[in-house]
Order: structure tokens, then C-alpha cells, then sequence
């Protein structure tokens, strides 16, 4: 298993299931960011550059990017649960590479080693600057596998 | 040297530029952050639950969390350069060990390694919940002294 | 609850439990490490200088201070559960703050956060050189307790 | 810049002074341990199982594990500094995803962002069992170049 590994969902209706899921992080709206794309074993969340949401050089705040990398990998462990699960981040590593200081950021989740209690994700940050894409940020995240836990309505 | 030695600041002014710096930091007034306290090799932050910093579940997001704690950390660490210094963060590794569902939430950062170059500093993050307040998060992390880079004004 | 809180066993019979399981960790033979303490919540690992330990500066590897605060940590975790269950690693992060060059390191692991699932663990590795005992590295770690796995005979 | 970037190294003479650190890294002998290849931004380490290895339940120890993942990201880094430079391991996270019970482990180092101070690093550690390679852990490492640290002789 490579993280190009195919993977196959265990729930047809994956791609809805996180897209109301992210609905309802409220942060995400708070900060500006959105679900650009799921698929099986991978979620891509975009955040465009705000004054609000820096650190004390005009960056993105450390913990900001760290929000997006965690939803990122997080929602990409979610699309290969079953229909009536959820996750939960147990932890995650971030190393910040190069200042968040282009004009949006990308977050790229990944599933390294899918299972039924524990996942190993990842999730790459990009920062568009003038037209250019480059490795800003990556994480190293476990999920675990939560079943029956209501999101709320 | 253990994490309850005391430190000697290298700058007598450090509180007032550890002020000074966290003003700076635009997404602390998003979120509803205040710098609560900060001593030679510590630093507090303090976050009261707010809706729009929410997950699926209602509970504070692990990044939010992590924005605390970063900030935390990295103002302990920066509490004990010199004057003319500053600290960015390498990387950090953050366990959320139980919801964070309080009325709010408290990060005290520590450092563990002081040093010219990298420090390596904790956080600890607490929650308030009806009168009680337990561990909810710890963050291990890595800072870089960084000399003469200008915060902006 | 905090590091230094009191844990209480689910099982009276944890430290010959431990103790049983760390004499079948065979690579504890092969670096010359020693379990040296063994409490609710709490073990000890004791490591002498060894030339065939060494990188290339002649200090102890980092992977093999990984690997008593790896066990150090985890055998802390696994006090802490019922007779018939052990723990395995899920992951943890490693600091390392000062050279591993003294005449012997100790391992410290404490439980941050029991969990019947997961448990949330941490070493403090020090060196002890001409006398003097400083902090060297720290580790936090992720602990899964499996239920039934039997350990070799 | 992703992890599957072109690196120019600093040192025509790369591989042979990554070649020499290798062989000094006495421990390397100890578990058994060979360096396979040697490239600009990677380097390949290879560890048959052998009994001596081992933890409670008969698989490699996560601390093993560590050592050559370690080594193999830290080499790896170690291969694009210049000549009179060598490297620390500042931090790293371990992910261990299934049991190291293979035959044969082989730990794959890549430079994530190289730089002249830190660089941030992967080795992802695969085994080989029963003609089948799958990945058995991933880690994340931070480098520090040290300038002029002479390595022993």
C-alpha cells in the first residue's frame, strides 16, 4: 500500500456524508475556508489569505493552517468509513516549511493506512503566491473511528 | 533542568514585547483569545467556547485548540530571547486527550530547552467545565530564534 | 487530572505483568537496558553507555533513546490495564534536546491520560554525566490497548 | 517543490561522506543494518528481522524501527549539506501503521524542504513478507545542519 493506493469506499454516499459533515464545522466559515474536492481516501480544502486570520509577521497563523491540514486529512479518513460512522482526531504533527504568505492555501488529506478503529493520515499544505504552487506545510495525523456519535442537526 | 526550573530573561522588557507581539497577532481577536499571564519561560492563553470555533460535534476544533497552544508555547519560548529576537514555530505535535466541550479553555505554554538557536517548549490545555478543569490537550513543540526580523507596526 | 496524579491499577498484579512482558522485549538485552521501576501509571528504564549504541559523534543513537522512552511510556500505559490485555505503540514524537553522551540515560514514562482504548503517555529521558542528572529528550506517545493478544512464550 | 523534487547536492562528493557517517554509526553493526543507496534528498536503509530485535510480541521494536528511519531521513538530508557539514536530528514523529514482522525492513528517506539551517524530512519504512512489500511506518523528521562538528575518526 503506497498513499497512491486506490481505495475503495465502504459507503456509496461518502462524498455527501462529508460534505454536510464540513457544513458543520462552523470554524470553516469563520475563517473562510472551503471543501474543494473528496474522493475515496482524499479531501482538498481551500482557504484564501485574510488579514484576521495572521500571526504576529503577516503569515497565516500556524494554528490556522493546522486547522484546515487537520479537517483535510481528517475528512479524507471520514470518506472511507461506514455510513454510520464519524472520526475523531486523536493527534497530529504539523511542520510549518515556508512562511503561509501567498494569496490562498491548499490542504491535500491523503490516507495513509485506512483500518475499521485507527486511520494514519496526511495532509500536504500548498500556498499559491504569484501564480507559483509550493509546499508550505505537511501533517501527520491518527484518526479513530467513532460509531454512533451523532454530529449535531 | 526540569520543566518547573526558573528561567533568567535575557530582555527585562519581555512581558511588555510578548504584549506587544500577541496584539499583533490578528486571529487571536477572531477567535476570542486574550494572553492571560507571562513569566520567564511561561505563557498563558485563555479561549471561552464560542460557537464559530466548532467541529461537527460542538466541541472547540483540534486546530483552534492548537492555535492556543502554538501561541502558548511560542510565547513562553519568546519570553526568554533578546531584545532584538524572535521566534517562529518549526513544528509542533498536538493529543487531544478529551472534547473540548468547557466553558472555555486555558493553554499554558512552558519551556522545556531553552537555547540560542531552537527551544523546545509545551502546552497544556485545559478545560473549564462547570467548575472543573482537567487536561484536554498537550502540544510539544519546536521554536527557531529569529534575529532582527521586524513584526509589523 | 495532571502527570502527577495517582493512578489506580485494574489489575493488583501489574508490576510481575510488566515486568514479564519487558524481559520478553528482546532488544532490551541487546542494548543492555534495565526496567528499573515500575507504579500505577509510572516506569523506569535504565540505560548505560554503550560504545555499539553509538551515531557517528559517538553519542547514543536517537532511535535507541526512542527506544526506552518508547517502553519506558508504554510499559507506564500498560500498568495501568485489566489481566488479560497489553498495549502496542500507535505513534509517538520525539525531542531531542541535549547529546545522549553521559554515562547513562533514564527513561522516564507517566500517563498523561488513561483510556480503555487509548491511552495518552509520556517519557522524559535525562542523562546522568559527572554526576549531574539534565533533561535529554521527551517523548509523547499514543498507546492502544489489545485485548486477548497473547504475548510470546 | 513536492517530495518527488530533483535535488542538487552541494558536494559532488555526497555519497561518500554519507557512506563514512554510515559506518561510524556503530549501532548500524549492532542491529544489523546496512545503507542500500544513496541519492541526492534520499537514502535507503535495509534491516533483516533477527530475534534480538524484537519486542513482547516477536515484531521489530518501534524503537528499532525508529533507528533506521531515523537514520534513513537524517542521511538523506546528510546528502545535500555541503562538504564540511553534517547533520542533527532535531525531532521526529513515528507512526508505526502494522506490525514490523516481516523478513526484511526497508526504511526510504526523502528531504521534504531541504534549507540551509533546518531541514524537514520523511522515511517511510516498508517490510517485505513473504514477496510482498507494504508500508509498516511512516516518519517526519526535523534536521539541524551543524557546520564544522567533526564526526569521530
Amino acid at each position: 500500500m503506497t498513499p497512491e493506493a486506490a481505495f475503495t469506499p465502504r459507503d456509496a454516499g461518502f462524498e455527501a456524508r462529508v460534505r454536510a459533515s464540513f457544513a458543520r464545522q462552523r470554524v470553516m466559515d469563520l475563517i473562510g475556508a472551503r471543501l474543494a474536492t473528496v474522493a475515496p481516501g482524499h479531501a482538498t480544502i481551500e482557504l484564501p489569505w485574510r488579514e484576521e486570520l495572521t500571526q504576529q509577521h503577516g503569515f497565516v497563523h500556524g494554528g490556522i493552517v493546522a486547522t484546515i491540514a487537520d479537517s483535510a486529512a481528517g475528512y479524507a479518513g471520514m470518506s472511507l468509513v461506514g455510513p454510520g460512522s464519524g472520526v475523531l482526531t486523536v493527534e497530529f504533527k504539523l511542520n510549518l516549511m515556508s512562511p503561509a504568505d501567498g494569496e490562498r492555501l491548499e490542504a491535500c488529506g491523503t490516507v495513509l493506512r485506512p483500518g475499521r478503529t485507527l486511520q494514519v493520515t496526511r495532509a500536504d499544505v500548498y500556498k499559491h503566491r504569484e501564480g507559483e504552487r509550493s509546499l508550505c506545510a505537511t501533517l501527520l495525523q491518527t484518526l479513530m473511528t467513532v460509531e454512533g456519535r451523532g454530529e449535531r442537526g
